[in-house]
């Protein structure tokens, strides 16, 4: 038997672990589920014979070290700050990893150790980032076998709610963290390069800027720019591509409605409001808004917004009963985002037969041959339900792929890893194909944004 | 003679180091003026048989101990955060101390050790903080000596250009730290209570709720809102009070111009553009618009901030030659706030015959005898020249006069303190006038904002 440590056993464990054991007769796999909580660790073994549920706390040296000792391969699903000890812990003991985090700058300085002890730490290799990474590599990778020079490469992904499950006005319901919801294109502004040109949208601007994407079948999406599109322009070989931009995806008309919350003040977190815990939702909204003794938070707020009287903005905000005076917010010491979360994770929450829905969109501009070519690549996945979720699917997933591969040695750079060679995401992507994470790609005429080659001075 | 040390001889200390000069024979009184620059410290000695100029560097300890140990009172008109080791070492040697700096947390320690050795460590005592609170007690303290109950403190200040020098569609020149401009309002929201409602103003709105103001033979002009109105709420004693705003002054439209950088994102300090140096102001601007092939950086502007073929705001970007596509911004991994003040610089920049401004406006609003009261009260210091500035003497005065208050024994309470005692705002707001800093006080019916008392739920 080959063994697997899987520390941490949340949300995003569950397609993990049900894979892995699914495949651990065949692939003579026995694993250990370590998590705070024993009581989860259990629940995640699905009473399979060939896992053992642990109590695990990362902060024990005695045990985390006698786990990683017994292990062939340790997948880390905890926070990113947290895999360090662990990823120490594997160089000492000879062990792979597998992590879907980004790979953080104390893990990259573990690359020359881990390449000199011939250990594979993968990371990355979830969904965003990771089968981004994957499905991107892919079809560039293609592109210049073939030839041809890349002109473009724009990358969004979403994670929304499944169309069947799609109930209210902003077409969204938290299927993940509510906190990184709010908390969205804060801090410094969005770069991209477009047309060769450096472009900057700053956060009150970034819900205003959005480009339409359609997935046939699914209907119309949007997308607003991330903070930092050029942040795998290198890794992907792109330093030279004239447009770059990576999105995120919402259904349409959730980023204009999003700005209200923008523009009210509502989604900031960095200071403490006064009396947070008995002040009500309309409170809430009425402290952003101007004093005035007899008109109401709603014709104040109408005015901020300028939303007239017919706009179906006015309705979304409705539905969240963001003007109710007896709905408390009940939170001591609350930062404004923190009491706009519980505003929405109350209108937002996913009913128990509700279903998420994962979007990627990518595009790829090339050159090849004398013309000019676009291949648009799109998957959507759906969850089953909420325990396995399109998200703890995709997310999961190619991670126990991955370590699968890795013990069986088809997998075998080594080193601090993401997912972008063959080796790693031809295997994977076409695995992952029978799970429904399928990519659909259409050819198309490569428009870009300067369709006639002006160089006027603009 | 009495020894004075004064370190830092910069824009702020003209007025300071002229008026204690001319006092200096009937006084009694030596000045010591250290510099880092010693032509600097020689330059503000003007050549008076009272003065000293000395090179001076605060982080050597000899040097300042020593020289310390020869003052019998030191003015720092260090930045902020430079006063600590001068403080300390007024403890040690038994000194006293001034400086026009808001209270740091370092120096509120010292605060028992000041008391226990009889020192006075005076600070806050310049413009704003300075003036402001002194002006504010003393009629704070005569609505309460006459049994007034406080309903509204609104007080407002700023540092503009003299009417005669008021020559550019902004109405506004630097008269002072231009990067303090640009970065005005950034971080929290701006927090303050209005009829007993508190209020938030997030920054992208901070430009566009303002309140008006009108002084007579001045004209009109506008505040927006401080970060922290509630700072002296208790050191004023206003823990009841209803409304409790204060402001930054512009001239009228220049607040609703200003709000077109923030909603541009120009005015971010949190991250470097792209080939800042060489980039034109053009390039600047373009860099915060969508990309287009054929539309010009104007009408992509015009689009992007809603500015009408007439508008005024029009004009006052075209002022700034913010289009010019050969005006090259020359600085280094730039910020946009830096690239920003780069450019305002050379379109603000005074005149060698320009005079600034400064103005005060304060509301006073109180509950007296059974009925209502308003005082406004208000202050406008128009500078002599570019040396002896309205912003350096209203700084460098008060200053100035509370060391010899010191001195003298008529300012006596030790501790470390703020001017809202009378026996420092008496005597000092008594003197200014004699300057030209003089508080025009008019009694009116106080409306408030809530004329009807009215308690609606809205």
């Amino acid at each position: 038997m080959r063994n697997i440590l899987i520390i941490g056993a949340g949300r995003s464990a569950s397609s993990l672990i049900h894979y892995l054991l699914n495949k651990s007769e065949a692939e003579k796999l026995h694993l250990t589920i370590g998590d705070l909580s024993l009581e989860l660790a259990q629940k995640k073994t699905l009473n399979h014979p060939n896992a053992t549920a642990l109590q695990f706390d990362i902060t024990n040296d005695t045990q985390r070290q006698k786990e990683i000792q017994k292990a062939d391969i340790v997948i880390s699903m905890l926070p990113a700050h947290m895999h360090i000890n662990v990823a120490q812990d594997c160089i000492t003991y000879k062990k792979h990893l597998v992590t879907a985090s980004y790979i953080s700058e104390d893990m990259q300085k573990l690359d020359a150790e881990a390449k000199a002890n011939n250990l594979i730490f993968m990371n990355e290799i979830g969904l965003d980032p990771g089968i981004d990474h994957m499905s991107a590599m892919k079809i560039i990778d293609e592109i210049r076998a073939k030839g041809g020079k890349m002109l473009l490469f724009e990358s969004f992904c979403g994670g929304l709610v499944a169309p069947e499950s799609d109930t209210n006005l902003w077409n969204y319901k938290f299927t993940w963290a509510p906190r990184n919801v709010v908390l969205a294109g804060q801090g410094r502004a969005a770069k991209f390069i477009q047309e060769g040109k450096y472009k900057y949208i700053p956060y009150t601007k970034l819900f205003r800027r959005t480009e339409f994407l359609a997935i046939e079948g699914y209907g119309k999406f949007e997308g607003y720019a991330n903070r930092d599109s050029l942040k795998y322009r290198s890794v992907y070989g792109l330093d030279d591509v004239l447009t770059l931009y990576r999105g995120t995806i919402r259904r349409v008309g959730f980023s204009k409605a999003w700005n209200m919350f923008v523009q009210l003040g509502m989604t900031d977190d960095t200071y403490i409001m006064e009396n947070s815990e008995n002040m009500s939702f309309r409170e809430f909204i009425n402290s952003f808004l101007p004093y005035h003794p007899t008109d109401s938070v709603e014709i104040k707020t109408r005015l901020a917004l300028n939303i007239e009287q017919d706009d179906i903005m006015w309705e979304k905000l409705v539905e969240l009963d963001i003007f109710n005076p007896n709905k408390i917010v009940g939170l001591k010491e609350a930062t404004p985002a923190q009491i706009l979360e519980r505003i929405l994770a109350e209108a937002w929450a996913l009913e128990p037969d509700d279903k998420d829905m994962i979007v990627m969109y990518h595009k790829f501009g090339y050159e090849w041959n004398g013309s000019e070519h676009q291949i648009d690549s799109k998957m959507v996945c759906i969850g089953t339900d909420q325990t396995y979720t399109a998200m703890a699917k995709t997310v999961g997933l190619p991670v126990a792929m991955a370590a699968i591969h890795i013990l069986n040695g088809t997998i075998k750079t080594p080193g601090v890893q993401l997912p972008i060679k063959k080796e790693v995401y031809e295997p994977i992507l076409k695995e992952l194909e029978s799970y429904g994470v399928t990519f659909h790609e259409t050819e198309l005429p490569y428009i870009g944004y300067n369709p006639d080659k002006l160089t006027v001075s603009v």
